[in-house]
């Protein structure tokens, strides 16, 4: 159960009163996410996702907040943050930092043909264009820095062949960094988990609290290690070439992007894995039950070193 | 035929890559409307409206779309402008001033009942309580101000008889100005083609082309004087009754206001009578087929005075 932080209608129905979205009709706990505490909000006036930020620096919200909002008034399907009558976008309740955004329709789809990794792949490209014109910054949290300091955090936990293979590939990412890559705001975690699907369509993109600024290349990565997956674990070649195809029809990739892409595949791994890892061997209380097995990752990771 | 200027296929495909909205898939004149040119817009990512300004000067334009930027980030259902790839809401095509703003899924009614009056009294509150943190400001462009130019540009059509109720009425007008009612942005124009109900629930409130800041109260009034009309032009109770309570449940009304309300019941149809007579006596090419028959309001006034 992924609701830290209980909330009561009567509480709820006062605290949207500093909003002009009418009365609360229905209030109902969302059991996924490990992050926040996340309740589908009905109004008299439509409906929304409140979330209660368990985790995340407050000085960082508004960096999420104000994302979301620049995408979504670039047309992008995203949950939009619902401003309060004072104008802001950052509430409290129940002593959390809180905000209310946009409901968005559809449902995530577990097993995404060409079609749908098309999809994905033009709606991460219009993102990537969408978020050009953003002017804020907050590097990648999941970046290489905090790899490095992950890795620190484990090194109890890892048997030594875990060790041996977290260090070499840290130490080969370290020599494969890439300054010069187009870099902009990145949603770093588009899994399938992550998009909705209407009708064949995305109908829109979740979850946009392990954003920030990185390259571009890198959140492409990230999906297709999610979204082409064969049965090895390695990239199926339909759908990744279908992904990568609907990506540069909008954002044609550099010649310096194509030679990367095998480094970014490995990155994109390294970082899941390792965030995995921390959350199995260092959980925080009340999230065990959606901790995911970090050896799918580690075997991705390996995989992707392989190829 | 409302749409004064054409747009091609072709040409707004290319003009949508000014934006992150996906390609271009349909493209359709809206023959509704008497003010711009509009069309409906359908994209790889959704259904917008495009509007070339054929009147508004180009000075005031950025006071509606961010007004409708504001409004909609603060969950009233209206139309969300789209910024383009510079992060900008006004464009350009075909040489004129335009904008892609979202397109509202409902159609309008033409018999409301209580509850639909309720419906729109209360959205008009919401949107009064949401306006009031929108910084900018433009005098209603149809106040008190324009009544006088009007009357002016009319008085060499006008019969002895329609003469003396408009100087009598601007007379009286002139007498019962009411500087210290609740101001702010008003819709100003929010007849029943103006809002699109779904599901018995009002799912969008369009065209704010006529909105600028002036009486809260005011914007009560010109509703009041199109969605709760009996037979006789008069008010009917039931339907006029639901929209103010529905409204005062979000926003009570002052005592001030509350004496007021003859007056800007008698405001509202004045104005709605003048540019009815200017639209008729004086049209500008292409527009005839939308003018409306003055005498409509004119009764309305008539009644108004009456009661």
């Amino acid at each position: 159960m992924s609701v830290y932080t209980p909330v009561a209608e009567a509480e709820l129905d006062a605290w949207l009163r500093n909003y002009s979205v009418g009365r609360l009709q229905a209030l109902e706990p969302i059991k996924a996410g490990i992050e926040n505490s996340n309740y589908f909000v009905t109004t008299s006036q439509g409906r929304y996702v409140l979330t209660l930020f368990e985790r995340l620096p407050a000085s960082e919200l508004p960096f999420y907040l104000d994302l979301m909002a620049h995408l979504a008034r670039h047309g992008i399907p995203c949950p939009a943050p619902i401003a309060d009558l004072a104008d802001q976008y950052l509430q409290r309740l129940h002593g959390k930092p809180a905000a209310l955004v946009t409901r968005l329709s559809g449902t995530s789809i577990e097993r995404p043909g060409e079609r749908e990794c098309a999809e994905v792949g033009a709606l991460l490209a219009r993102m990537h264009l969408a978020g050009r014109s953003y002017g804020a910054y907050l590097e990648n949290p999941r970046g290489p820095k905090w790899w490095r300091l992950a890795a620190a955090d484990l090194k109890p936990f890892l048997s030594g062949e875990e060790s041996a293979l977290l260090e070499d590939e840290l130490a080969f990412q370290a020599q494969h960094r890439f300054p010069d890559l187009p870099r902009g705001p990145v949603h770093a975690d588009l899994f399938r988990d992550n998009a909705l699907f209407e009708e064949g369509r995305i109908s829109g993109v979740i979850d946009f609290y392990f954003a920030g600024v990185d390259c571009l290349h890198y959140d492409v990565a990230v999906c297709a290690n999610d979204w082409c997956l064969d049965a090895n674990f390695g990239l199926e070649p339909a759908r990744a070439g279908a992904l990568l195809a609907a990506y540069e029809a909008v954002r044609p990739l550099t010649p310096a992007e194509r030679a990367a892409w095998p480094v970014m595949l490995r990155a994109a791994a390294l970082r899941f894995w390792l965030s995995r890892l921390h959350d199995f061997h260092l959980p925080r209380p009340g999230m065990l039950v959606h901790a995911h097995d970090p050896a799918h990752f580690r075997t991705i990771l390996e995989c992707r070193r392989a190829s």
